[in-house]
């Protein structure tokens, strides 16, 4: 095959364990030949003229040129006035979509089965715009916005993507009841683009009834589309139906094909270093970024090794409930996809 | 007795199926020699002077003589413009603090044993703060107000119920990453009051992290404190854990005792007036009232037998998974209670 065929990916392996499942995921890609070619980037907040927070040039300029990144865990930032690399990037690249497909794994044992469900998350205004006042000692405001063109654009990218992966329906989630107009804003969005997606069931929820029914009966949702803060936490909800943030994939995908893919859980700084870490949500994340390349085959092969690995429950990292390295377990996968061929 | 030494309590039976689980609250608390009277108020909404949306002025007439309601469903305004009566009267009653016990059932399963928690939510700011602009067309605000005393009165009031209930750990519930100066006015207003309660351990956790932990295992959480949307929704998630709305009480709780106890279900119109309904939730609110009435023993007895007649599984309604009506329900309540004496 010819080098320069390849596409690139930036890769962003993040701080704590993040290096070392960034290498169980290129290795396991290797053995699957998945014909990409890595570009590494490290990301910490810098300041750039008149104090902007930024993230580094190098970095920016590979996520312009390749315009698909896989990313590991960032730590959060302590210091105050640090901006969150994380919000950052979204920031940076206008992704305005996170996706989090939430199925259940087969042999991973929670108190739910046949969890099958996408949460699609606006990630770029809501209660994350940032905006804060002080009105009086001891009166504080925070500003939610909520605009026509973002809630439009993202209720389009919930009905598109129901439509692309054989899914049903799409719920809107609101709390239009009580925040009639910001709320009441992006429903009448969701409404008026479920007019040109007849073929996909509409229907509306209140997040807070959401959240009950989840709890009692997660089959019965589909896709979901939300605001930012609502996402925020019903992700994280239905991350904790499926076994946790250590094996739900998670994508922001913003116009134009950019794209980064991530894990969402933490850094976990207590075992970095020491081959114990579970790298089942980065490789899901990156078989999310195959699909969105086009490369549903490679995808489904390193799926089915992961998916088979668990069920397995030969050669299971701590978290999962085993005693294996986290690089037996990724060669354990690395074989499975070899022995696909 | 001397009937004029007989506490009043406030009756709003509701709509819907509110007036039949009424009666059987009122039936079991007769059976049980209950030492108050009843007396009945209902609640629409009425424009006062100058177009104000107030509750009718003999029902306030009432709580504001008697300082404690029980409350049934009401039907939710379908009229735009209309306001909710629930949150009309805890406004006018400045009823700060809902709380809601949240204990698994003995024989109503569930995929959650030994659930014990109570969630203490803000109840009067936050995003209910009811402010919204159009700042440009396709361009909305809402506004969550936070304010010291607000938050203050809520941590004082969870970290008090927490010792006075024999609780071990207080949780404030935020997103001071995102909600910087809102957030992390209230949690810091709970950092505060912590200090005067080094009895009572204190913990803080993002709301995302909460709703991914508590559906992991919500055995973990004892108190949890929080603002108003955030309560919205962790206390519906919580009931969902144990049974749903139909089995879960709530208390709405103002200053020198002052409080309206609520079932938070629905009126359920389509069985209103079939003798289907469960009364457990408003019958377990009413046990809160007893016990904020200090009517400890009378409390302990109907709650004992409602739970005994759940735990048996001879005399269910339907949605607790039996075949018999509510006043037959409610009978069975009636005689565990009497042979009791
Ligand atoms: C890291 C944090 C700022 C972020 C958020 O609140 O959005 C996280 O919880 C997430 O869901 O990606
Ligand atoms: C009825 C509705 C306005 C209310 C709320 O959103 O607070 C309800 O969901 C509740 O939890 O009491």
């Amino acid at each position: 095959k010819c080098r320069l065929s390849l596409q690139t990916v930036t890769l962003i392996p993040g701080d704590g364990i993040g290096p070392e499942i960034s290498v169980a995921v290129m290795k396991i890609f290797e053995a699957a030949k998945v014909p990409i070619q890595w570009e590494e980037r490290n990301v910490t907040a810098i300041q750039g003229p008149g104090g902007r927070w930024m993230i580094p040039p190098d970095c920016k300029e590979s996520m312009d040129r390749t315009l698909i990144g896989l990313k590991g865990p960032l730590k959060t930032p302590i210091a105050a006035g640090h901006p969150s690399m994380n919000l950052l990037l979204r920031k940076t690249f206008d992704l305005y979509a996170n996706v989090r497909p939430c199925v259940s794994i087969e042999g991973y044992k929670t108190p739910y089965t046949d969890v099958d469900l996408v949460t699609i998350r606006e990630n770029t205004e809501g209660e994350y715009s940032g905006i804060e006042h002080i009105i009086v000692d001891g009166v504080v405001q925070s500003i939610k916005l909520i605009t026509e063109d973002a809630s439009r654009r993202i209720a389009e990218y919930a009905f598109e993507y129901a439509r692309n992966n054989q899914r049903n329906s799409v719920t809107a989630v609101h709390k239009a009841n009580i925040m009639r107009m910001s709320d009441g804003l992006f429903l009448r969005k969701c409404r008026e683009v479920a007019e040109n997606f007849k073929d996909v069931k509409f229907t509306e929820m209140y997040l807070d009834t959401v959240c009950l029914n989840m709890v009692q009966d997660p089959t019965q949702f589909d896709v979901l589309v939300m605001p930012n803060l609502y996402g925020d936490i019903l992700s994280d909800l239905c991350a904790g139906l499926i076994g946790g943030l250590g094996v739900t994939p998670s994508g922001n995908i913003g116009a134009n094909g950019v794209a980064i893919f991530e894990s969402v859980h933490g850094t976990a700084p207590d075992i970095a270093g020491l081959d114990m870490a579970n790298p089942t949500a980065l490789l899901l994340s990156a078989v999310m970024m195959l699909r969105h390349m086009g490369m549903h085959d490679y995808g489904k092969k390193i799926e089915t090794a992961c998916f088979d690995t668990i069920r397995d429950k030969k050669v299971l990292t701590g978290d999962l409930g085993g005693k294996s390295k986290c690089s037996e377990f990724t060669e354990e996968i690395c074989r499975r996809v070899r022995d696909m061929d």
